[in-house]
């Protein structure tokens, strides 16, 4: 059976029924003996005989979208006219268009914003290239830029097809972060291609979001161009998912009153995204972490770290994590943990595992859609749940980060975003969830809380100033 | 003293005014008699002693406004506020943004635009390549490209400094094509580096539009990448101007009943334009070409020639114009010329020397600001004037060409721009003038004209897909 229905699979069926009482109640009953769940029904045109509706309808997979469409065209007094995938009809054209900030109607409005007015602004660039922020898209734009090699849970699929994604990525910048940005899919894997090709097209961004790059690559790519660029650079995967982890670990500790350095905490998975947890959680204050991968505890004692074939970022977690050698299965590892961070796939913990783990501990399993532990099952045994998924609480999701971080890197002409820039920006995120709204169901706020984006910017900018990793006053403070 | 005021040197100024009869006549004769020209007054507040007024004016230049700003400070009864540049002011922040299609406002809308449902859409990309131009911007989105080496008349400025320059491009894909477009400013000047970036970040776009590229570089870069990428790839600076060059002159013809066979022309200027202007006509059926450059004519006698020191565009021109080898100035080459088309400087011809012309000749002077002779000067001598300045009639203004071009490329997903896309969208300008409307001041139409781009691009699509360069059926065609 497919999983539960929602939008990503919804339809929209066009059909004419005949104009009689319950014929309505026909089809939402034949809908929803098939699974589907019914959205908005529309009245399209009233006939004396016929009635066209338009009916919204989600399901939960593409088989059982194609039940629905079979169950409706079985019902009595109904004609099917149209179905159409409503996800796919969203991405028709694509989803981003080229905004004008004023118009180019008159010769006057032609003269100022192109020839020959707009050689003024230029020459004023080149005489004072930090005017480049006042007078162009950079004050505000950011590059959203991937190689496909590992888009969502899809793998390698390539720049071409990984550019709804990026598309996607644009629009939450500008809905969450009023942050311009465009996408740039990269039709190269090579570390230096890649490297060269943003730093040649970088001098009209105001930042560069790494996206999508598949481990270890990301971590040489992501460095050499925060080395080579004056201009923040951020690898979403990493650091996004390590902030929002940080925020709803600070606000797990509040809520029971402990501190992140008492904390025990076991991770399973060690990519790039383990990696950047495993740092943003000790330059909070944790001193004890334990990564797994699917061979167990990661350490330096293991053969595969002994004999070099173990890959860069478990070497990383070797050598700065789990000092004492603990060995053993990711299970074996939640004995006295407070905290597990999962990074990993599905269904790896059995719910009873948890049990030795601290009194109270905290289960953060990011695995989507299907978390390493089921939440219903790890329920009894576990004080705070976060999970990946937005039909749970506490839903760990980058969208709270990245489109402040950003806002507020370029308020105020950040060169970079600095490891306590990214500390700050998970103190913005957590600050956002008042005393009386913390709870073990509310550790971290919904995406879709209007503070969280002004919070995080906030934090972010008053911090690049005080270290001094800007180029100007914020705007407007 | 400077040139006549326009929009490119306005400015807005803010002007507390005593209440009483013939205050704002005061300051309005101050602004005229200095030589300010006045737009728009608007009252901003008025008070019972004092009113807020609000002033456009146009200068002629940085100086002029300046005057204008001192003669308005001096008029008693006035005090100044404060005084704003209008070109500035229009560029601050940058004059694109990142436009979204669809909102994102609730849990569905980001389950449809952005995971878990995008996979669905990438997916699809991922096994049909070609579905990249159904679901993602690259069905409408173009690159425009620019190492800032040779920025109108500004010279190498330089990528950052170009920025603007781009924008305002891209603003008029949008305008006048509803082409989506993105500026990239490169910080290479290196034809490896900029072909290979170029190529690296082409999966996303439908077309590249390169802009500002200095001859020879901007000739191994175009072929380079047309050959490397299945993307229209256009140099604007060239084949822009070419084929509103050959617009006009279709038109000229076409008024004055002579055919492009049997033309002898002129043309000072052997730069990237000059040769793309003598191959588009030469397609066009002209056999007779001399150009000059500031040694005069070119040809394959020429000294410079024979000793290897001449340059790409002009060796070209030598080798396939000026069969005659014609020697002599550019005045010179004038004798029995019937068009003479001007790329080079200001000033460099006198009216006089236009009466060695044959009879009712054509003279396109597109130097800017000043043409190569004084338009007021040859008038008495000449059939057809064209400059390149919007305050003569007939102004060659690529405007009327890039938009229509790459509109119609990119409903039918054309893999190139032929010739013959570049000779239909010639034709295509030219028809957009009627029979009644054709005279010696309106051989091309304003680049206000709503009808220009849509003919430019069917006249496009058209020849593309009898040429087989397309991918698809022209959308609603």
């Amino acid at each position: 059976m497919s999983s539960r229905p929602s939008a990503q699979y919804s339809l929209t069926l066009r059909v004419e029924l005949d104009r009689r009482p319950g014929q309505l109640g026909l089809l939402a009953s034949a809908i929803g003996s098939a699974g589907g769940s019914i959205g908005t029904i529309d009245t399209i045109e009233m006939g004396d005989a016929k009635a066209i509706r338009q009916v919204t309808v989600m399901a939960g997979d593409q088989d059982h979208s194609d039940s629905i469409v079979a169950a409706v065209e079985l019902v009595d007094g109904c004609r099917l006219i149209e179905v159409t995938d409503r996800t796919f009809e969203l991405h028709r054209g694509g989803k981003l268009f080229t905004g004008l900030k004023a118009p180019i109607k008159t010769r006057d409005d032609l003269s100022m914003a192109y020839t020959p007015g707009v050689g003024r602004v230029c020459m004023a660039i080149h005489d004072n290239p930090d005017k480049a922020y006042e007078f162009t898209i950079k004050s505000n734009t950011v590059a959203v830029v991937s190689d496909g090699s590992a888009v969502l849970g899809l793998g390698d699929i390539g720049a071409a097809a990984a550019m709804p994604v990026m598309e996607g990525k644009a629009m939450l910048f500008k809905e969450f972060g009023d942050v311009d940005a465009c996408p740039n899919g990269l039709d190269t894997k090579d570390p230096d291609e890649i490297v060269a090709t943003v730093r040649h097209f970088a001098p009209g961004f105001g930042g560069i979001n790494l996206e999508d790059i598949s481990s270890p690559r990301c971590f040489e790519i992501e460095a050499r161009l925060q080395e080579e660029l004056d201009i923040p650079v951020f690898h979403d995967d990493q650091h996004g998912t390590a902030i929002v982890v940080l925020a709803a670990l600070i606000n797990s500790c509040r809520l029971t009153g402990r501190r992140l350095e008492d904390l025990h905490v076991a991770m399973a998975g060690a990519g790039a995204a383990g990696v950047a947890v495993a740092k943003i959680l000790m330059g909070s204050g944790v001193t004890s972490i334990v990564a797994s991968d699917r061979h167990g505890a990661i350490h330096t004692g293991r053969p595969d770290y002994q004999d070099g074939s173990m890959n860069l970022p478990k070497v990383w977690l070797a050598e700065n994590t789990n000092h004492n050698q603990l060995s053993g299965s990711v299970a074996e590892t939640l004995d006295g943990a407070d905290l597990f961070v999962g990074l990993s796939g599905p269904d790896i913990i059995e719910a009873g595992d948890l049990a030795r783990m601290n009194p109270d501990p905290f289960v953060f399993a990011m695995a989507n859609p299907t978390p390493e532990v089921n939440p219903e099952a790890a329920a009894p045994y576990v004080r705070v749940m976060a999970t990946g998924r937005s039909d749970y609480p506490n839903q760990i999701n980058n969208v709270l980060a990245f489109p402040g971080i950003f806002r507020g890197a370029l308020d105020v002409r950040a060169r970079r975003i600095t490891e306590e820039m990214k500390l700050a920006a998970a103190r913005g995120i957590a600050e956002v969830v008042t005393d009386d709204e913390l709870s073990e169901d509310y550790i971290i706020p919904s995406v879709f809380n209007g503070y969280v984006s002004p919070c995080v910017a906030s934090a972010v900018a008053r911090e690049a100033e005080r270290s001094g990793a800007t180029r100007a006053e914020r705007v407007g403070a």
